[in-house]
């Protein structure tokens, strides 16, 4: 079992940087190397494949020799020939932004996620930006949460997710879209998991077989700790009710900071000036 | 000073429902009871006007017998005789929406100002609504935050409110708007105050000497304590940067949840069934 969760996972929340420094997809290149890249994006259409388009251009800009795209737009498209070939030596995965369910529900339990899991346990990087970075944990937030209220109902849909990343659970879009409600509801409905919002234009980098995550681009990385929690009003019967929840830990993280996932503590690595 | 800080303040987060059961507005008049109490709008023009007709028309159905509609435009309005004999015996004043420094700069320092303290001195309910409830503090959030990152820069910009809740700053329309950025960015500047957001249609009911309060209303009050705080990177050269911020302790409290403030503890009351 060493060798699992053995890779690197970048996980982006959303509209990460793609015409200026290229910051946080400057790191996915690096832990490419040499290698090569598959970017994935499932049922987007013609939009899907303009964004597949987009991506090859930059991680070649960036120095990445191989890169091939696949466009899924159904469970057969994830269990086919062009995907076996398309993930043959793969030694990095990209998954594009698009609607987390929908991509569950097309590459769930097919060859794809398979060799996702093959390929990190292998050493390698998984990356993945918007419904890409919901899709890393095993249980993934879904849809609802509009109206940006405190009510339970609607805010707390889940749905199981690849399951690369364990024990946590991933928001994006984070400050942007005012999640912290949603994301605070999940951690009251099982402290054991902890709720990781991601801002536009942020990443966390997971590695160290999982012991530890790295905050890069603009935003910040939000930690919501719930082991401590004194009191909630998670129940099946307070679907309706707004959410109450006492005694939670938050941090929040900017660019260098790094969280010890385990010990569940961050820590501020000296910048380099 | 046994009178001082005796009466109560309820602090609506904006939008209070005014067609249903209008619970948080009934909790205003309740304790206006048989006496007088004086609508104050500042600075909106017709709007304010339609403002407090409105709000009259409610008071009055909810049994109110003596309404004073109190429209200030300018600084000299706020001193004048109008505003003199307005004030004169009311038992209850009430902030509606508007701009918070728009609002101060016509009634800090003013007769308004001073009466609005005597009155809460004297054992009276003094109650505001979205900036209305934003200048119950001593230091208010202003502005800023329309592009809802994590940036401390323009989110983070204060003027002096009207100063009857000690160590308390708040921010209201909360979850609506996804403003905890802000408002841990106020407490990480300075974790002695504590962080009190207002969702919509949802107050918090400061009473008994502001040892507690409680909520009322369908959303949530959040509390951000610092007191625990480990690190921030708040200072005067850190306004371009994004916020981070290690152990902030957080509660989210819905209806009928009281908070003790100098414990800085919540607690939950049981509910009538």
């Amino acid at each position: 079992m060493a060798g699992k969760r053995s890779g690197t996972l970048v996980i982006i929340g959303g509209a990460e940087d793609r015409e200026g420094r290229k910051e946080i997809l400057n790191e996915v290149a690096d832990r490419v190397g040499r290698g090569k890249l598959v970017i994935i994006t499932v049922g987007g259409g013609k939009k899907g494949d303009e964004s597949l388009d987009e991506y090859e251009q930059i991680f070649r800009t960036l120095g990445v020799p191989h890169v091939y795209k696949l466009a899924i737009a159904s469970r057969e498209d994830a269990r086919s020939g062009k995907a076996e070939r398309a993930m043959d030596e793969a030694s990095g995965v990209f998954f594009t932004g698009g609607d987390q369910l929908e991509t569950m529900s097309r590459i769930g339990d097919s060859l794809i996620s398979t060799r996702v899991h093959e390929i990190y346990a292998a050493g390698h990087v998984i990356a993945g930006t918007s419904s890409g970075a919901s899709i890393m944990s095993e249980t993934m937030l879904i849809g609802g949460n509009s109206d940006e209220s405190s009510k339970i109902r609607g805010s707390l849909q889940m749905a199981p997710g690849l399951g690369l990343l364990k024990g946590i659970i991933i928001d994006q879009h984070f400050a942007e879209r005012g999640r912290i409600t949603r994301l605070l509801g999940a951690v009251a409905q099982n402290p054991a998991v902890l709720g990781i919002g991601i801002d536009e234009d942020t990443a966390m980098i997971v590695e160290n077989h999982q012991r530890r995550f790295t905050v890069c681009g603009n935003g910040a990385v939000y930690v919501v700790d719930g082991k401590e929690v004194t009191y909630s009003n998670l129940s099946a019967e307070m679907q309706d009710e707004t959410l109450s929840v006492y005694d939670v830990r938050l941090h929040v993280l900017s660019r260098g900071h790094q969280f010890e996932i385990k010990e569940r503590r961050p820590e501020m690595v000296e910048a380099e000036v």
